[in-house]
């Protein structure tokens, strides 16, 4: 027999926020195969008598190599109708999927990507902020850190005022991040938000800036870092720039508005 | 009474592609404002007593501007318990949600953010391709694109080779958009995937580059870009760098994979 992958997005953690699709083609897998940081309460939308593989980290050593990995999807694929291979977040951003697509197409197995909500979303409506406010920023960038890397390779030299970065995994250490942001010609009084376990109920919004950030106390992994001026703490300051018309009690409001258009 | 406003992510279509919270909300809500692409599957997961009101464009032309959009999700939070303001996609990315926000906190109307499937995910979803492949790009800018808006204000001459773009509502006129990736400095043969409908029936994928693009014909709106080595059309080339291994046939796959690995 060949069976199909479904590569699925787990999303942020919250079994809520995943996808209908996603959930029915948990509850329908013969084999799930995922990431260590996939949560418990996701998993359990798996059948019961669906066998889950963990293949990511434990205790910081890889159980498996990424060719193992490929080679796994494939094989399970030869014993069983429903292999969901289930990564955090979405499949297609920072998942290395890539590498598993290429062998899923090599080995001739069919397969399908189901997306799921990436950490930067999740994070965003964890801290209620629009990544693209169109007042003060005009695109987002996606991006990544790793301790000991270069500015060069970072890529962020590039950084417009308008740009809103989200980096994921920031790591422990942010004044690390800080002082790569600053390199890539940043402002130091850049608003940033940390955004640990987003969506989850222990879930933390810390509001600080470039420059705060080199002395900023860590908050519990996984945790992203929003950069830029939608990152600013809004409340009192947004709220002063937007007129709020009040309708007459008791009235339609659409026909209100629509009235009141017209006038 | 004050009610409770959720704006919340549509996804790209396909109903199966909301959140189960998404699902979960729509289906408890009093009263569903809505953009006009929001489509006719996914306003059907809201009861059959719902008010649907479409707050989007018709016939060209805006039906409410954004401050009596705003003004109108007070006045029915003021009038319901729940009240659902129903974006394609994700909220939190170029849907205008930080002005819903500010007006909502501004009246001092409670709300909450529920994430959706952004149409990068879901172009890629489509186009099976990783939009991070670590291969050839290590990070994703979300962008968009106006017609007649200068090379200055797009924000693209800072790009590099391993930035993967997905430019948003790429308009009709691909021309322009290929003459402004030039000018931002990106190379002619520059891989590009314009998706149409991702993830609905009618999907399209047409794989190009940026100089083709200036020729190529125009698939259906909405459609993304994705611009990028990622985005070159890749099973055989891909292929050939990925190694398989191939477990004998009745083995565990899983024991045979550390098994193979500890030898």
């Amino acid at each position: 027999m060949i069976g199909k992958v479904f590569l699925v997005g787990a999303g942020p953690g919250d079994p809520e926020l995943l996808t209908r699709k996603a959930a029915r083609i948990l509850a329908a897998a013969d084999v799930v195969l995922h990431d260590s940081l996939v949560s418990r309460e996701v998993l359990a939308l798996a059948g019961a008598n669906a066998q889950r593989v963990d293949v990511g980290k434990r205790c910081g050593a890889k159980l498996l190599t990424q060719d193992e990995l490929n080679s796994l999807l494939v094989d399970y694929a030869q014993k069983h109708a429903v292999v969901v291979r289930l990564k955090g977040g979405d499949p297609l951003i920072f998942g290395r999927a890539a590498e598993e697509i290429a062998a899923l197409r090599h080995a001739g197995v069919p397969f399908e990507i189901v997306p799921g909500i990436t950490a930067a979303l999740s994070a965003a409506a964890a801290a209620q902020l629009s990544l693209t406010d169109r007042r003060m920023a005009s695109q987002l960038l996606i991006t990544t850190f790793s301790h000991g890397q270069q500015g060069g390779s970072l890529d962020w030299s590039t950084v417009t005022s308008t740009t809103t970065l989200a980096i994921y995994m920031p790591g422990s250490d942010y004044a690390e991040v800080a002082a790569r942001l600053l390199d890539a010609g940043l402002a130091a009084d850049t608003p940033c938000a940390v955004v640990s376990h987003a969506t989850g109920a222990d879930q933390q919004v810390r509001w600080t800036s470039i420059h705060n950030l080199f002395e900023e106390e860590k908050l519990p992994t996984p945790a992203l870092l929003i950069v830029g001026r939608v990152a600013a703490q809004h409340d009192a300051k947004i709220s002063e720039h937007v007129s709020v018309q009040v309708y007459s009690a008791g009235a339609d409001p659409l026909a209100t508005a629509l009235g009141w258009r017209k006038n």
